[in-house]
């Protein structure tokens, strides 16, 4: 499944021959597939804010958090429009649910694992490895589409996203098929069981207008497990995938 | 400050001219500054789930439940990158949290309203005015969005999102400033009275691996008012908003 992207050794490889800079750059085309144009870009897209906070004449916009918002939000048009297509008679919910656990965080750490993109972030020096939070690579990951989009636009962006990570690294169907399965799983089980199935749920108002929900999973009206979700959909079926491990089914 | 864009008249007069198909294209491009080339898209983004449901032998994927997944992404790219481009020094918390005031559920549905997409959006006729849901405006708009940017690509959409609905209609500045503003409010407010101020966080992991915060003020060690946020900032923000307004400050 991994294509040619092994940007590590490579790494080390070009930083020896042709100097840190030029290494740097050769291995950013390595992993994103073009040549960057604006290399400052990338620079700070590795640069992780623990490495500013130890240089206080630097501001805190010198880090990778502000790229990472962007990147964020890049990402996940591009995983909206893969999905859509991908998808064209399944709903909303399902597209969101899908889409949420492409982009979370541990599904993005993995990733930016498998590009190799540990190798290329900067840490405070001092951190030990065990401290480095496990979220970094995945941030970094985030910060380094927000790079190619801000660099190459949307385009490439969008690229970069589908041929470098998504159709390589991800088992879209898979995590599809876990997506709608919760419910019917625990549906069926109860029908088998001769048990009563019902969920209750709840609404809190967020800032930003939204609404996130809870549900409750009933078994003859026994609560068995609650799940969270910015849809009612999706706190189903949440609960329902913590009911379906309560119960052992 | 709102520009040409009335195209209720307008829809009204080229209908009476030019038959329905016409003046919907009319329409929209009077909304969109662009003349569409696949029509059925938008009137899919004008189509509510609720006039669908009346026509048991479409799917749901008729109505514009779908689009509004994929414009709701697109707009929040298309905002993320007009701030990161707006506030180069300000923090991502900064930007998440006024990207959230401008694109939540009712901001859009006032957007909406002004450039006079209720006249276009087609519900159950069966449904009265009261029962009609706040939301659908806002959510044709997001779905106009989508409808956009699979229409004519990403660059146009985000034109249409800056060039005529952020810019002529949203007061970015006034959103961003009170943004920043209400923790240091409550600190003054508490610095001004002698009183002891603290948050008290909690974090609750989310399905896709965010967590949500929740954050309760607390003076003199005495709860006053809980904001919930998908930051610790966000959650601190939205707390310190709801002392304020509890203390009456």
């Amino acid at each position: 499944m991994p294509r040619s992207g092994q940007p590590l050794p490579l790494f080390g490889f070009f930083r020896r021959f042709l100097g840190q800079d030029r290494a740097f750059r050769q291995a950013i085309a390595t992993v994103i597939g073009r040549t960057p144009d604006n290399v400052r870009l990338y620079h700070l897209a590795f640069t992780h804010s623990s490495v500013v906070r130890q240089q206080p004449e630097q501001g805190r916009h010198q880090s990778n958090e502000r790229l990472e918002f962007l990147g964020d939000a890049i990402l996940g048009s591009v995983v909206a429009e893969y999905l859509f297509r991908k998808y064209p008679y399944e709903q909303e919910g399902f597209l969101t649910e899908t889409r949420s656990r492409i982009v979370n965080r541990e599904s993005l750490n993995a990733l930016a694992l498998k590009i190799g993109l540990d190798k290329l972030v900067q840490l405070d020096p001092t951190q030990t490895r065990a401290s480095r939070s496990r979220s970094v690579n995945g941030n970094a990951l985030e910060a380094l589409v927000g790079a190619v989009y801000l660099d190459h636009g949307y385009k490439a962006a969008r690229k970069f996203v589908l041929n470098r990570l998504i159709k390589p690294y991800v088992d879209v169907k898979a995590l599809a098929t876990t997506t709608s399965n919760f419910k019917s799983k625990l549906i069926e089980w109860a029908q088998r069981q001769g048990k009563n199935l019902r969920y209750d749920i709840e609404g809190q108002p967020q800032i930003g207008g939204t609404m996130e929900f809870s549900a409750t999973v009933l078994i003859d009206e026994e609560p068995v497990a609650t799940g969270m979700g910015l849809s009612k959909k999706q706190a189903e079926q949440t609960a329902a995938e913590r009911a379906l491990a309560v119960l052992g089914v």
